[in-house]
């Protein structure tokens, strides 16, 4: 039973490889995830329990792929940033979107009894699909980010004000959305103190912020941009010694992975934190 | 925090949309899983509990996705094979891929402890990438899947022979490659047969043949292979009534999806399942 | 001034190989032909040295690429059709794409003083542009070559009568639209016939059915699609000979070029010509 | 004969847009050249005519396509720079390269008998290939074009060294081949001068550095690098007025489109032609 015969069957698949030097967003998106949560009853607006695991399985993620060098996550997605001078896996999409996605699902199926204990994981499980983006300069990738989080803003605003009027409110689906149509975020502010003395701006920085992840190192001061320009006029992977990229690797095992829920669209989030872009580890901070 | 002035991001996703009315093989594989054998202690040459799993795991994705018409695995694989009329997700490969790849993972990790209740997971959980290849016509997709099959045998004849020579033997690894070295198919049968009494062809059909999955109904006649004609000749996916395609989709969903050990290779299997090829679903057995 | 240092840009070229086994149609179209025919006064609604200055440069586009196995023009568009067996340059998109849209410029540019010798060119020159696409089955080959036939027949009813109007009728542009808009192909036939005489069945073939160029041989007798079958449901390039294959080559080469002006809808063209699609020369017919 | 049923056939046409926000180069080369070059008595090293012929038809090229900001060509091949910012054919790579060869090749064998007047064209004609290729940063866009110029300069230096042997040595091809055979630039400047007097340095400024295709403007002082910089932080096109755009595209028609033989390897060459990375217009130089 010679298998050369069938072999010619290898020629039929076709290389995906991502461009070079440039940053990698993958993306990856809850299935049918309005479905699950009515299925297990998740908290609305937000379920802290389900955001809590979104970001346990996203940090499991970051922590077994080093190329990643930040991620950020809200409601059911999350985008994972590969730093563009990676070549994992050779840039092949299918490769890179599978193994993350993977990765995010078998930790968020493990992880539930953790963090949901009381509601017991049943067919069909939940699952999540992926995609792979480029961008080729720092600003296109700050802005995909900058994208996201001004999404989550307004669909958190909009949420807990629709949820306020149903919960506290007494208003049926239909009725809250009539309230709202048309209405600006001041107006939406306005609703949340005068009716029902929620003050947004006291609201959890998870739900109002989303969820960033990423290793962590001593801040630095800013200094206007260097970094980025750096990066952006970068041709190729920096040339390293191997004792250097050692060295690097080290650092980056042993820097702690953090979970925050940070302003990533104005610059102090990225001048203080270089190597986010840079992808050079910084100082482990010391103890305290 | 108006969101239109970074929407421009999105204009950087490219389409993956695979070729119309091409076979989509979606195949899965498991990642580094030599260390992840040895670090659960799955027997060798093959562990049933472990195989099983990914059994259970396969019969999953085909109960979740109806557009895949049959499966087939071995080892730490998988392959799923969507129908080339199907219009699943438009065809987008990272779509395809990675929710096949989050389904299978799921339920993998969520039946590890049904399967191996006796060996808890542990981080790095196991994962699975997954790539799209296309097929024009039965016979390259045929071809592929003989491929996989014929891949079994070799490599299952001769982990057979190597794990025997080790376990049974006494050898150690080096010595029980170089025993193999340059042996044919029938020297391995003969060292099984004459050292360790075992005859191959007695071995369990899982291990040699691998397992198929897919939707079971009557058995037919075989028909000298007119539906690998009908089904290369078509052009477009056969329009077809509302009725009718609710009917096709009521009996799918009644069919028994069945986990079996067959020869994939020669005709018989796919001339007495027309419906593998054909998607028209078959008649539903009586229950006996 | 050593290159190697800037030699890691060739790593930024992605692949473009089309799928195997897949017929390639690679259509070339005009650039802003209507300007054109403007400048150099093409006549109206068929310029017939225009349209045989069209088919002279696909003849010898036709002839410079023997995977070529027939081409279809009308208009300023030509289609030619790369045999699914083809492995012309490693199947690379963009070469065929640009090696045919060259070959066909430079005869277009080259030959057109033979065909318009009182209208000369001038700046900027005629040029046209390409795209490559596959169809997996005969079918959805002959669909398309259909689809374009079928095209020309639409337009050049319809131009015929709107230029009827117009010429004779002494209509001006917006007139002719208005007693053209909701037509049928009755409507138009009646048009023609009562109010010019003209009998559309009478128009020459090559403004009615466009024009078909291939290599010429011997008709056979039609015997009912087997040719259709055998391609689609081929796996691989057939194997032959080296000196089948020569053989072939010197036939092919031996082979009059032709440009006919047929129904290409029907069977009955490739019926009785199964080396357009088998991609096996006929029998040179005999000199008369 | 009505199209609908055909029409599906044009789902199969793929999509190929080239990533936003990345140079695109798209780079001509001659088919076969070596063979036209015996047929046509091409002179050695280096055939003045054909290569004005070349740098006529990119200029030719370049004044039709007003998105190429710079061109540059050396023997037989030509690169064409389309800006960053472009969004000509929506960035479709199959219409920007069969374009640009199309362009290219017919003003080629248009403008042959202006340039080898007494060397008529005859079949097969020359033809021209292509493809395109993103680079992300000005360094990868600049390290691609230093490339090409320092493969020029090997090249050249080797040619006009084996040619030199040949042609005033009296040595034979295999002759020249061996004399030259691991010969560093420093031998081959030795070799030119002691035995035949060639300072290398005199030889023509087109054959050492090839051609570079561009708009004129006014030169300006290099400002270390802003440019650079500023391109390749650039996230997206620069909104301007429609005003500006008009006044923007009237001064890039009235640009005087220059070939050149410049380094366009070192920084001096762009610094003070910052409209070829800005896609700024610049200072239309006054007459004298």
């Amino acid at each position: 039973m010679a298998n050369s015969k069938f072999e010619y069957v290898r020629a039929f698949e076709q290389p995906d490889c991502l461009l070079p030097n440039t940053w990698i967003v993958v993306r990856v998106d809850g299935r049918a995830f309005t479905k699950m949560c009515a299925k297990y009853n998740f908290e609305k607006p937000n379920d802290r329990r389900a955001l809590d695991l979104m970001n346990a399985a996203a940090k499991a993620v970051v922590t077994d792929l080093s190329d990643i060098t930040v991620a950020y996550g809200v409601s059911d997605e999350y985008s994972f940033i590969i730093h563009k001078s990676s070549g994992l896996f050779e840039r092949r999409a299918s490769k890179l979107v599978s193994t993350i996605v993977s990765t995010f699902t078998a930790n968020y199926v493990h992880l539930w009894p953790k963090y949901l204990p009381e509601t017991p994981l049943s067919f069909p499980l939940p699952t999540f699909d992926g995609r792979a983006v480029c961008y080729p300069t720092v600003s296109n990738l700050r802005d995909y980010l900058s994208w996201r989080q001004a999404d989550c803003h307004i669909n958190n605003l909009y949420n807990t004000t629709f949820w306020a009027l149903i919960q506290q409110g007494g208003l049926d689906n239909k009725e809250a959305e009539k309230a709202l149509a048309g209405t600006l975020a001041a107006d939406k502010n306005e609703i949340l103190f005068s009716r029902f003395k929620i003050n947004y701006n006291n609201e959890p920085e998870m739900f109002k912020k989303g969820s960033v992840v990423f290793r962590d190192y001593e801040l630095v001061e800013p200094d206007s941009h260097a970094i980025t320009e750096t990066m952006d006029s970068l041709a190729e992977p920096v040339k390293q010694s191997k004792t250097q990229t050692e060295n690097d690797k080290k650092r980056r095992a042993k820097a702690r992975i953090v979970v925050d829920h940070l302003d990533i669209i104005k610059n102090d989030f990225w001048d203080r934190r270089p190597w986010l872009l840079s992808n050079k580890p910084g100082k482990i901070p010391k103890e305290t």
